[in-house]
C-alpha cells in the first residue's frame, strides 16, 4: 500500500485536521471531529446536513459552505458516520427553521441518518439520493446508489435554503433534482482502503469495471478497455434511456481520483458530443474529482434535466472548499 | 497503458475542445488550437501569456482568466510549445501595455518563448520561474526546475497586472515572489506518457522517489516509502534551509494527478506542523491538484515568504477555470 500517510488509524483525524486548517475561512471543526460545520452559519435558515464514508472528497466536507450545505459529518474510510455525530452536528447548525439531511443510498448511511432523526426531538426531513443507473440493487444498497448527483442535489438545494425556502420546499426540490439526475460510472484501477491495506478488487491489466460503484463495488461488467468515445456512447445511452427523454442539462463528469484532468477533460468533450447526437442541449458543466472513491482511476457521468428554476439555483452563489463562483 | 482517450494522437486536442467548451464563460481557443486565451481581454492591461508542455493540467490553460493569465500555450504531453504558439497567442491578446511571459525553466520551452520574443516586433519581458529546490540542474534544465511555484507568481502578478501596473513592473514583482518562493516533490508512482505508451521511469513497490520533477525526471534519491510526517519534514527541512530565514508563508500542497485529497489533506497538516515548529507562520493556504505529471501519484510542497502586497494581491478576486475566489 503506497499512501501519503502516517498511520491507517490516524488517517481521517489527520486529513481532517489539514482540511479544516486549510479552509479556516470556510469551515470549522465540531468537538471529537464529529462533523465540519459551516464557519458563519446563516440564523433562522433550514440548516441542510449531509455526510457518509470517507474515502470521497471533497464530498461532503468539501461543500459545507455558503450556498450549499451546513455540515457534513465523515465516516471512517468508506463506513456510514454514526447517528451521534448526525446529533452532534444538527446541535451546532439548527438555526430554528428545520433541518434537511441529505443521504447518499447505501443501507448504513440511510439507517444511521434515520436513527439520527428519530433520536433528535427537531423538524427533520430527507432526501435520498439514488442516481446511478448502472445497478438496480447492489452488495451495498436496497436500490440504486447515491453518487456523483447527490452533488448536484446538495448546490441546488443548498442555494435554495439560502433563499429561505421552507424544509417541506426545499425536500420537494431536492427530490425533484434527484429524479431529474442520473450517473453512472466505469473503473480503470481499483483503491485500496488504508485499514484493508490491499485493493479492493482485482482488475486486468486490459480491463475496466463498467458501472461501478464508488467503493469500487462491482458493476454491469468487466470488460476489455475501450475508447473513451465508446464508453461514453454506453453511459450517455444508459443514462438517457432511463430519463426517458432529452433536453436542457447539466453535464458533470467527474473523476474517481486517479484520472489526470486531460483525461476527464477528453471524457467531457466525448460525452457532450454523445448527448448533443441524442438531442440534448448542454447548458451547465462540471469536470474534475468532486465525488472520489479515494484513488480510483475512472470517472463517471451525471446529467441533470434541467429547468429554469434549477438552473438559477446551481449558478447561485457558493463558497465552499471545492465549489466557489458567483459570490 | 490504461487512459480514457481515444488515441494518443488525439489527447491534446479533444481534451482541448472539452476544457474550452466546459469554461465557455471564461476561455476561448485559438486558430489551430495554438493558444488558451480569456474571453473578455482587458484593454490596456499588460498581458500575461504562459505555456509549456501539457500534462500538467490545469497549469496553464485553467489559470487563464480575470486575474490571472491573458493566454497559455499548450504544447504536446510533456514538450514545449512552438514559437509559432506563443507568435499567434500575442496577437490575439496584446493590449497594447506590453507582453509578460511566464516561463517554467525546461531547456525547450526557454528557448521557444525567447525566441518567439525576438521574432514579435512588440514590448516583451520575460520572468523565469525556477522554484524547485529538488536538484540544482537536471536533465530537462540548466539551473533549477521551475515547478509549481509558478502558480503564485502567475496568480500574484495576474493581479497586479489587473491593477494596472506596468511591464517593468510586474516583471520585478515576478521575479520577487520566484525569489521568496520553494518547492520540492515526491513521486509514489510513475505516469505515462500516451505516445509512450510505456511509464516513464520504474519504482519499486515499497520506494518513492525524493525530489521528483514534474515530468517525473529523478530527483535527488530513491527511497523506502516513509510516513507522511517524515517525508514533510525532509521537504519543508530542505526548503527552509536553501529559503534562509522563516516568515509568514504561503503553503501549496499539490496533487500530481494520482493522490486522493485525503492524502493531500493529511501531507498539509504534516507540512503546516514541520513549517510552524520551523518558525512559519501558514497564512495563506492551497491544497489540491495544480500543477501535475498526468496521473503520478505523489505530491510537492510549495512555500511562498509573504510581504503585504503579495498577499493582497494572492487575495484580490481571480476567475479562471482551476482557481476562483472573491468575486
Amino acid at each position: 500500500m503506497k499512501k501519503l500517510i502516517n498511520s491507517p488509524d490516524t488517517v481521517l483525524e489527520e486529513s481532517l485536521d489539514g482540511f479544516v486548517a486549510a479552509h479556516a475561512g470556510i469551515v470549522a471543526l465540531g468537538a471529537e471531529r464529529k462533523f465540519v460545520r459551516r464557519l458563519h452559519p446563516k440564523p433562522g435558515k433550514v440548516a441542510l446536513v449531509s455526510g457518509g464514508g470517507s474515502g470521497h472528497e471533497p464530498l461532503h466536507a468539501g461543500f459545507v459552505g455558503h450556498g450549499m450545505l451546513d455540515a457534513a459529518c465523515p465516516g471512517q474510510v468508506f463506513t456510514s458516520p454514526t447517528p451521534d455525530q448526525m446529533l452532534a452536528a444538527i446541535e451546532a447548525v439548527d438555526g430554528g427553521a428545520g433541518i434537511l439531511f441529505i443521504v447518499k443510498n447505501y443501507e448504513g448511511d440511510v439507517m444511521n441518518f434515520e436513527m439520527a432523526a428519530e433520536m433528535a426531538d427537531r423538524d427533520i426531513l430527507t432526501v435520498v439520493t439514488d442516481d446511478d443507473v448502472a445497478v438496480e440493487a447492489s452488495t451495498w444498497s436496497t436500490g440504486r446508489r447515491g453518487v456523483a448527483g447527490t452533488l448536484v442535489v446538495e448546490k441546488v438545494v443548498g442555494a435554495a435554503a439560502e433563499e429561505g425556502r421552507s424544509l417541506v420546499e426545499l425536500q420537494a426540490l431536492g427530490t425533484d433534482v434527484n429524479v431529474a439526475t442520473r450517473s453512472m460510472g466505469v473503473a480503470l484501477s481499483s483503491c485500496t482502503v488504508p485499514a484493508a491495506g490491499t485493493p479492493t478488487f482485482d482488475l486486468g491489466a486490459d480491463e475496466m469495471e463498467m458501472g461501478v460503484g464508488i467503493h469500487g463495488e462491482p458493476g454491469r461488467r468487466r470488460v476489455k478497455l475501450a475508447g473513451a468515445g465508446a464508453i461514453a456512447a454506453e453511459m450517455v445511452g444508459a443514462i438517457h434511456e432511463d430519463l426517458g427523454r432529452a433536453g436542457d442539462a447539466l453535464l458533470l463528469v467527474n473523476g474517481f481520483g486517479g484520472t489526470p484532468a486531460m483525461e476527464l477533460y477528453l471524457m467531457y468533450n466525448s460525452a457532450r458530443a454523445e448527448l448533443e447526437a441524442r438531442g440534448f442541449t448542454v447548458r451547465r458543466s462540471l469536470v474534475g474529482n468532486y465525488v472520489t472513491a479515494l484513488e480510483m482511476a475512472g470517472a463517471s457521468l451525471t446529467v441533470t434535466l434541467l429547468d429554469d428554476d434549477m438552473t438559477r439555483l446551481w449558478d447561485a452563489p457558493v463558497e465552499t472548499a471545492a465549489l466557489r463562483w458567483g459570490r
